[in-house]
């Protein structure tokens, strides 16, 4: 089978294609265990260099998803799977509207609409976000059963992509499910225009010797989970059976819900004998009022139920970035 | 000022034109009270003849709503106001997925960029359906803060389109409220493709002497509300505070929560005298299945605190359609 990895340049996308080489199987449309013969990664552009880890199954292609024939030409045969990752991200979605509405409104309707033109019935599993709460009437702890007004143009589209996959999937159109992520964390490489993306930072730069700015008040809390457990979470979640999601198929993963106080603590635990970079607190109120607006805590026991993975502490998180990237 | 009503020539719309021009005035985007000077009618197709209240400030156009210029051109002045009522009915969207997401959505978003084309920040006022709720998880009663999982095509266009409205808003693009309809009673002339159609034509078939056939059970639970307060609703809520709504700017309409059998019984308490078509019983599995994934009781504390109308009963709603077009 193929399995068509959009966002597939960025670090989840290439940590999940290069997990799911590892494994070598999916559960194809035939509702059996197939071999993955060729693993497509689409992406606005190719990464720098091609992975070690890449094969002759990867080929990378660049494009613009809001393409439709773009989109179905990626889409080409009936035995395939798609992770949906392609997304302007939260920052990027405040700063430009209408990128935010053609890459993740129109971007998405392409790919659904790319898998509905198969004959067989794709799998299809989309990356959301725990952006699609939010607002007045959001409550302390935001679960899946909690009603969706997200603040955020990112969250918004997010959330719209949602109700797309539970009827394109009601349809009989494809065969979806969607990953709700909390903040991800430790992203490597550059600040990205996440409004989350210091959460990364105060664990990256200071393990880099760098000065961190920490755009929020340490007292901000917020659920994050490891790469790792992201990317196991996307393959459970494809792997998952469908009955047992019903109706709705958007799914909150597992998260730790911290202070970015406790973040720093568990850095400095983790880190012990490393000399780190200063971490300064510096209030931006662009990223606090998106932040603000964010769930400031999760449950998850939908995703418990369906056994999706979670890291065993943010120790072993940080500990894993370490041993990944350092 | 000028009024543009999407779906101006429907049951609704027309109601809605002549409750305007009686008024005579709406808050404009200045956020005073201005005079309507022109009232534009758009919809599929004009109403077979110009009705006797549309004086000279009226004019209607037909064309297709999924033309982003024919809606710009629609929306061309900044001193103006849209009801965007113009959508697939939720049986006709079961049948024609595409044609839905072509008017519902597509065509959604052709007026909500019409609106933020204008410099002013044109009030509009969106008519979405309790069809947004529905599915495993939905509690007994629904309320404004109960998630939106729906069932059929309609209700996730409508979703999707509530989102959109809140998010526009949100942005400044155009200052929106979404006016969430239970089930509209009673609409005259011919059945359509609404699933709830039969609920107007258990009050009209009999009263015009015809055969009523009803494809549910007479124990099926829906909230209804009669046209004279959807119209009264839909202007309450263009005239509503915007600060008062906050931001989650979609409200469901007040309603009466009521079973077949309890609507049979109101029509023969008030056409007491009047030879009567029979009701029949001709379960209809199609529209059964659409009825049951939609919400059986709906609360309204949020449009009851904003002053939205409810008809005194359901016998009240009756005489007013008998009082109206009999």
């Amino acid at each position: 089978m193929k399995v068509v990895i959009t966002g597939g340049a960025g670090f989840i996308g290439l940590r999940l294609a290069e997990e799911l080489l590892r494994r070598g199987r999916l559960t194809g449309p035939s509702g059996e265990p197939e071999a993955i013969d060729s693993l497509l990664l689409f992406d606005v552009s190719e990464p720098p260099a091609r992975p070690a880890w890449a094969d002759d199954r990867v080929t990378f292609q660049s494009g613009d998803i809001s393409d439709a024939a773009t989109v179905s030409g990626l889409i080409d045969r009936d035995d395939i799977s798609v992770f949906h990752l392609a997304s302007v991200v939260s920052g990027g979605g405040e700063l430009d509207f209408d990128l935010a509405m053609r890459v993740n409104l129109h971007g998405g309707l392409n790919v659904f609409e790319a898998c509905r033109a198969r004959s067989g019935l794709p799998r299809l599993v989309f990356a959301s976000s725990i952006a699609v709460f939010g607002g007045a009437g959001m409550p302390a702890v935001v679960g899946d059963h909690v009603k969706q007004t997200p603040q955020t143009t990112y969250g918004m589209t997010k959330t719209i992509c949602e109700l797309l996959v539970n009827d394109y999937t009601r349809k009989g159109f494809l065969d979806g499910r969607s990953a709700r992520l909390p903040t991800v964390i430790v992203r490597p490489g550059k600040p990205n225009q996440a409004a989350s993306s210091f959460v990364s930072g105060l664990f990256r730069e200071p393990l880099n010797g760098e000065v961190c700015r920490i755009p929020v008040a340490p007292e901000t809390m917020m659920p994050v989970l490891g790469y790792r457990s992201i990317v196991g979470g996307f393959i459970a979640l494809h792997e998952a059976d469908g009955e047992a999601l019903g109706d709705d198929r958007a799914v909150s993963l597992p998260s730790f819900t911290v202070s970015v106080a406790e973040m720093i603590e568990a850095l400095n635990r983790v880190a012990s004998g490393r000399s780190l970079g200063e971490i300064v607190f510096e209030p931006d109120p662009f990223i606090e009022a998106i932040c603000a607006g964010w769930p400031q805590d999760a449950s998850h026991d939908r995703a418990t139920a369906l056994g999706l993975p979670k890291d065993a502490s943010l120790d072993v998180i940080v500990e894993n970035y370490i041993e990944d990237y350092l």
